[in-house]
């Protein structure tokens, strides 16, 4: 089969490969009908990650059907089509049995793309298939549902729920790109008084609005503290959610978030942080970071078949499996391509 | 001063009385500015409540200005314009402290225009002031603030939050008069993916629909459990709210709720229920019961401010206090008048 | 091998039975070394439960060695010693993955002895090993850790943890056979501050003690309430505990709770009770019904290994598994023989 | 009357100074029958705080009896013997009613000793008395609950309750002066597997052995991430409870911790801190920051007057008030001493 292969920093290749096969009795072989490229995708690639060996296939999120199964798959078989979450799930550990799979001890957690082969390819395989995969609900198109791979799930569960947004709410979400944007759509659901988007790129401001937020900060020229202390009459917000992952931003949520309110990290930090525990010990904050679990999978595809979640907004560009080389420019350059997600289809 | 006083069962007259005075260090005197009807007031009229003696003033939802207050009252001061709750907090027993005043111990609870006078008068003494009043926000209207006084807390507080409903459920509102639509209305805060309306009157079922219920069952010709079956594959409804007060209504949330479910009664009742432990026993459910403690009364008032609800939408009439006897005919008869709130001004 | 075999209605039989073997991809064969009985056991040989077939082997709870997997099974192996839980656990319906494996649509919850053959006997399969069998921790006897398999998690789950027990509470337990010891055990986990054990017989009151009940009502010949109310000065129990499965004690919960209390059921019902909602509605209570879903087996597991629970005490007669009719003697009266818990060896 | 002055950094003097007086409605004159020394006097009277005036009298915790009350205090009266809590909740503010009076913004929070004059004084003025004081329940003794004026709803609130220790749970506490035993005491009352303490000095390891924690970790000698992770299997703590306030226990509570667990600061911070998101964004952590809020006061108060807390325990030494000058020579030199608490009384 066909897929994209890293061979190293900088350097990819969409290149004929093995067809995967069932390696354990509770995999699944999924033929790829749409996937698309995440920013650690990027990271991967820019060699951010050693752990990642050359030779891998990059990507792990995907809409399929599934052509295969072991013999301990009991409720996913061939034909069904399916989401394959970013998160592989032991089903097993007490993590798993916890709803926290992205802690998996038993094999699974984020390995898609990363630690074993991933889904930018015509097939892939997908360990522990029965509590890895989703059926496809009625009435949700596929590059919507595909959505549900990692970042929608991301946003909600690492931002929205573990920043306990409740009706109500002031919400900063710091940084619009796509995991921000999930975040905005989150929020929403909770219904909070306002949603305050902070980023430094208008275009992304801009995006953020169509996505459910009230209020903008460009950061770049304006004070982001200042300007939530007023709309909160000099309150703070009652949860901020970092979704960049570089220090400045971890640390302006720090700065935004009310006495007894919440930070949520959904960023992927390279670097500490600095905790300002001399004014923050006193304050009651609560600072949560963690990976997807996907554990609210299931919820968001209820909502989206509902039609209370649109998640086809995210789908700024659409590609053939193929063309992957494009897509990958063209989500690379965001910034003049305006991508947000990219969809590629087989 | 002018006040609807109460003169035993069936009997009541718009009439001189004498005018309220601070009796305690925590009292104030309101200028009532606009008011409203409550089932409740029904209720007590029909004689219901022996407890209510003859010569009380009823009412206990009101917007109007401060006039005077005790030497206690620290926060409230004349001339504020204040939302005056049906309940009054003490601020200071256990159960005020724990957020829960409608299980005052201190003297307050709900007792406004049921143990002490109430607010269908000119001017109302307020006890404990400081914890039983609230600051009108900037950028909302009396009259969607006076829906704060009782119907939308009560709703949102013993329905929604009790109920636990959550992003994704099927909420099954049983009855969907006044009580019921405030139900619904904090329901969708927290966007379920559906919200199914069930009552015996189309004409209320109709209404639902304009207060966010996205499908209705008239329990008089169709067959409630059934349907809610079917829309959630038979798993049944993740909540279920009892707004009626009936022990038929309530036997019929028990059925709808799926196993791990939530059945959260409103409904005043006048008759014991009986609950299916027989069948219950296992499905792991829970039944909550509960009078409003108005500690989303804030949240609620920036949501309005916010223009995230629309309390507007339950007021369907309009009179003056001194036409309190006309706005007390138009409510009783709501199956004709579609009247949900009547609002009586100053 | 040998089995305690259901014959319908008040016969059972020791006999021989063909050894069972794997039927599905997920099951584990378990040589029996211990296993105990439960008063459900007697329900079904009374004939309460006539959907248990003629030739069942009864029986829902052991500790023993993995003899066989079948080819889905990647955790449990030969040779590894476990505790087989009343609950068997698909590990992927959605009620598994929330936890709540007692609901499991997926084939699981309780079948063992039930609509499976069950554990009284020389070998069971169990269905589903990775997640309905638990290994043996260090430093915990073997029959300690068969508590495990039903009552401790019965008692901590249904009534503890659904009645949301919390340090300096005043929780009555009505019942004190063994399901409401466990909830007994389970509540002083908790630290309240007063544990009311509410029965009919000295005996089993003189047993509450000794399990960790500071208080006693024998309520065949004093008023419960009226006590409870003495010891919370009026105000009545945080949480009531049922654990007989009658309408009276069920009613007699609903009367000591608090407002703003909880009253979890764990009884087995076979009759509905009355909620009389016309003294309820107001007072803010919570009623919780549940089967065990086992998700606290570790948690118990880690207590019983750190001493910080002696399941020991509910152990009151041991039986080789041959000599199982003079078990069923013992444990079926236990008003007599003050059987709490029976333990069978291999 | 007589009461202990602060003078600037460094000096501190027992002298007369007036009377205080009734300054607003809600205020109250509690004659001081017991008082003790708090590790923030000492940072106070180092000079640590500039905010803290010249000629402010110190102390924040009390056991005394009203003599006087304001016309707006509706519960206390003169007579009552009362604790007075480190913490003075206005109950009016949306903090207060959300039960975090640390947070106060009508003009309590911390204020005693600090903004306002405090309890080392034969009588002290406690502003908001209704809910500021607890009346001392029967069946405990003054000095134990003067334990819990501070210390006791510091360690369990800040550190306990919100690093949300559960039964079965491994906790690290870092740091057993006199709140880290606190912290111990708590999370004691929820049955964890394990408290594990880790400490510089073996004398207070041995105070918290005798505390409730059941291994000792020396860090000035041992590896504390090696021991716990030995404890725990590789797992890591479930939570851990930093009780020093230096980066370096912060940072090694970060360490210590497993996925999905706890980090709950109680210590008073003068300086940053480091936080490794590089390592902790994947890791699902949750740190908590907080002052005491009080609201456990009444559970606290409970669970002693049960017995079920001994927090007799906590005091070493005992003074009357006019000895205050040896009482903190004491207090200051804990190493040599043993000091936890030291008892001053009238």
């Amino acid at each position: 089969m066909k897929a994209l292969v890293y061979h190293g920093p900088g350097v990819k290749a969409w290149q004929d490969v093995p067809d995967p096969v069932i390696q354990d009795a509770t995999d699944a072989i999924v033929r790829i009908e749409s996937t698309t490229i995440c920013g650690t995708d990027l990271h991967i690639l820019k060699g951010d990650t050693p752990e990642v060996a050359s030779g891998r296939i990059l990507g792990h999120e995907a809409v399929g059907t599934v052509e295969q199964v072991g013999p301990g798959v009991t409720i996913v078989k061939p034909g069904d089509r399916v989401l394959v979450s970013c998160i592989s799930a032991c089903g097993r550990c007490q993590y798993c049995r916890e709803g926290r799979s992205g802690q998996c001890t038993g094999g699974g957690g984020w390995i898609l793309g990363y630690m074993i082969d991933g889904t930018q390819a015509e097939y892939v395989r997908v360990p522990f298939a029965d509590t890895s995969t989703y059926p496809l609900p009625e009435g949700a198109g596929d590059e919507e549902i595909l959505m549900l791979a990692d970042i929608l799930p991301t946003g909600y569960e690492v931002g929205v729920l573990n920043g306990k947004v409740k009706p109500g709410d002031t919400v900063a979400v710091v940084g619009t790109g796509p995991v921000g944007l999930a975040a905005i759509t989150g929020a929403r659901l909770y219904t909070p008084s306002h949603v305050i988007a902070i980023d430094l790129a208008d275009a992304r401001l801009e995006a953020a609005i169509s996505f459910g937020a009230d209020l903008t900060v460009n950061n770049s020229r304006e004070d982001a503290v200042a300007y939530v202390n007023s709309v909160t009459r000099g309150r703070g917000a009652d949860v901020a959610i970092e979704a960049v992952g570089v220090p400045a931003s971890f640390e302006l949520c720090t700065q935004l978030v009310r006495p007894g309110g919440h930070v949520a990290n959904i960023g992927v930090h390279g670097k500490p942080a600095t905790l300002h525990l001399e004014s923050l010990w006193i304050r009651d904050i609560t600072v949560t970071t963690g990976l997807v679990d996907a554990y609210s999978t299931p919820t968001l595809m209820q909502l989206v078949a509902a039609r209370q979640i649109d998640a086809s907004r995210f789908v700024t560009h659409h590609f053939k499996l193929a063309e992957i080389a494009d897509a990958y420019d063209v989500f690379q350059n965001a910034a003049e391509t305006g991508a947000i997600k990219v969809v590629l289809t087989s």
